[in-house]
């Protein structure tokens, strides 16, 4: 493939990434049709249920797009979903050339969109730019070849490594800025999960807001609402929570049938589900697999230093995001993560993906080995 | 002053720094000559008892000084020190102008030197990269204007803010390269502090190793080694260490008469002070302020959570230097320092200078405020 392949498809990935928001369960997918040197046509998948990148593409191409090249970042389906398979439009639009960035990540149909262009005579290529297209949807690629979402750990914390005074006192650690981030972190996310411990404690929403987004389409990014998911192994939560009080599903995940104890009852809003471990605990690889098997492509755990680092300790967590705050709170406050380790060579050893200053904060990003 | 005069100050600034190393107590100074438009004579100082930077610079500039403009990075002094005043070899060369980066620090003479130049008939400019100058001697200009030196603490940590295991166990939480950073560190320092309980613990040798600092001229750096403090309010020590096996000058600051009890003995090595406070410990500010009367112009400050703490909890530091290797050693880990809050509005609030790679740890200054 040559460097203008590759240009054609940086655009199909920058048009994907428009949809970094809103296509969950979906994955972000842009098409970009290339006829005689010229793109004749451009598209994104905005929404699930809503018109795929190809045919958003295709339909701006008109009949340009017979003969031309289409440019994908992921291989055509080849089914009927909500909408008619992507690879029948191609064909039917008589495009001579397809270049996709990445095969379908589902081990089951990988593969099979690309047979269908090339039974309809179509060159079929691919591999273009496929790290960069794996990046837009890891979730969604770690979903499809594991059937676990990527999950995502987020900790705001002073220079010295904690989160909170030993009272729970900890608003704010980190700056405005950290907190808008946050919110976009939050918007990208299928669902997120928390402990009964937290939602007693801080209360906290755990919502998108759109005007603390600081996005152009900010309110349709906000109309859809993470799952939020609170695990309470104890049966421990109160119906007097902001949780409750804002609308938006709730799953409370429960060890065993603790939930009839529970002040709260099952309604359109909440629903009880029981991952019960051994321990009396919630399984937490059991209710990530559950959220996977919903559509969940990115999970992210807002929760203290005991269930995030259960999911840690476990070695569940793909990625640690942490705001760095330029403060010292003292060895008297809370820890970043409990975990039982008591020798050198039980430490969990992690990758720095990314650093970023995020206002007076600095953002990292760290890569954890899972099981 | 012009744009011209800005890169021959900066030429002279980047001489003064190839002192780093090496000319302690005395400040880092560079000295550039300019004749019609040309260097004719560069000149830094290299190690205290040899001669100045302007006079190595006049050394190489000869007759050609006549006339010149000298830029030097700090103003000449005007006083007999182990070698005659600098004015007075500007005013023997007969140079016509000297533009300075900024005065000495130190009030009780500032402005001396530029009036002796002045009453030779030679016109005196002072405060270009005034800030890039001060940068150059952090610790002589602290030590001039306030009689205590400049003071950093540094730390090995994972990411969750951790130093050793609960054991003690700690070794190696860094890289190689941070490890070199931290020689060079040790390097540009006029004294290391430690504590009895590190010393007891871990047996450090706290000296600066020639083949350790990956620099061209460490043999030479390594001839000066920094003064090693021990912070041994209870007289703790023993003869067993690695300090006192291997040469070098040590202080061991205790809290009143203690040292009489003490394994070791007054020597030419090792010497005993008492700088005892109310609470029977060491008075860390008295040890602080007769440092700096003894020349002390960078002290780093290498100890465990407690003494490290303590410095830090009296707002006697200017910088933390911390290296954050990307790993979790859990919560029960030693904590970076030991510091007694409780509430968010006692929390220690820092300024992060700089940020930086270092293999495959990040290395943080923070600046701190001192009382």
């Amino acid at each position: 493939m040559t460097d203008q392949d590759r240009i054609y498809m940086a655009e199909a990935i920058q048009l994907a990434n428009k949809g970094l928001y809103t296509t969950d369960p979906n994955p972000r997918v842009g098409c970009v049709i290339v006829k005689d040197g010229c793109i004749v046509g451009r598209g994104w998948h905005q929404k699930a249920g809503q018109a795929h990148a190809e045919v958003n593409a295709l339909l701006e191409a008109g009949a340009k797009a017979e003969g031309a090249t289409a440019y994908v970042t992921l291989e055509p389906c080849s089914h009927f979903g909500r909408t008619p398979p992507c690879s029948n439009a191609l064909i039917e639009a008589n495009v001579s050339r397809v270049v996709a960035a990445m095969q379908d990540p589902n081990p089951l149909v990988a593969g099979s969109g690309f047979q269908k262009l090339r039974d309809a005579g179509i060159v079929v290529e691919y591999g273009l730019l496929q790290a960069e297209a794996e990046a837009l949807n890891p979730g969604f690629v770690k979903r499809m070849k594991t059937g676990l979402p990527l999950v995502r750990v987020k900790l705001g914390m002073s220079v010295d490594g904690r989160t909170a005074m030993a009272s729970g006192e900890s608003q704010w650690i980190t700056g405005a800025p950290a907190r808008q981030d946050v919110q976009r972190l939050r918007a990208r996310s299928s669902a997120i999960i928390t402990g009964s411990g937290t939602v007693n404690l801080d209360d906290p929403s755990l919502t998108v807001r759109a005007n603390e987004l600081g996005l152009e389409n900010a309110e349709a990014i906000a109309e859809r609402q993470p799952l939020r998911v609170v695990v309470d192994s104890e049966g421990d939560i109160t119906s007097e929570s902001k949780l409750v009080e804002l609308s938006g599903k709730i799953v409370v995940a429960m060890a065993g049938n603790k939930g009839i104890e529970h002040d709260l009852k099952n309604s359109d809003q909440i629903s009880f589900k029981s991952f019960a471990a051994d321990n009396g605990r919630v399984d937490l690889k059991l209710l990530l697999s559950w959220l996977a098997a919903q559509g969940c492509n990115e999970v992210l755990i807002e929760a203290g230093a005991t269930l995030a680092g259960a999911f840690v300790y476990q070695q569940l967590v793909d990625e640690l995001w942490l705001y760095m705050a330029p403060t010292l709170m003292g060895s008297r406050a809370r820890p970043l993560l409990n975990l039982p380790i008591d020798k050198m060579s039980q430490q969990i050893p992690m990758k720095l993906l990314e650093s970023r200053v995020v206002g007076d904060d600095i953002r990292f990003i760290y890569q954890l080995e899972t099981e």
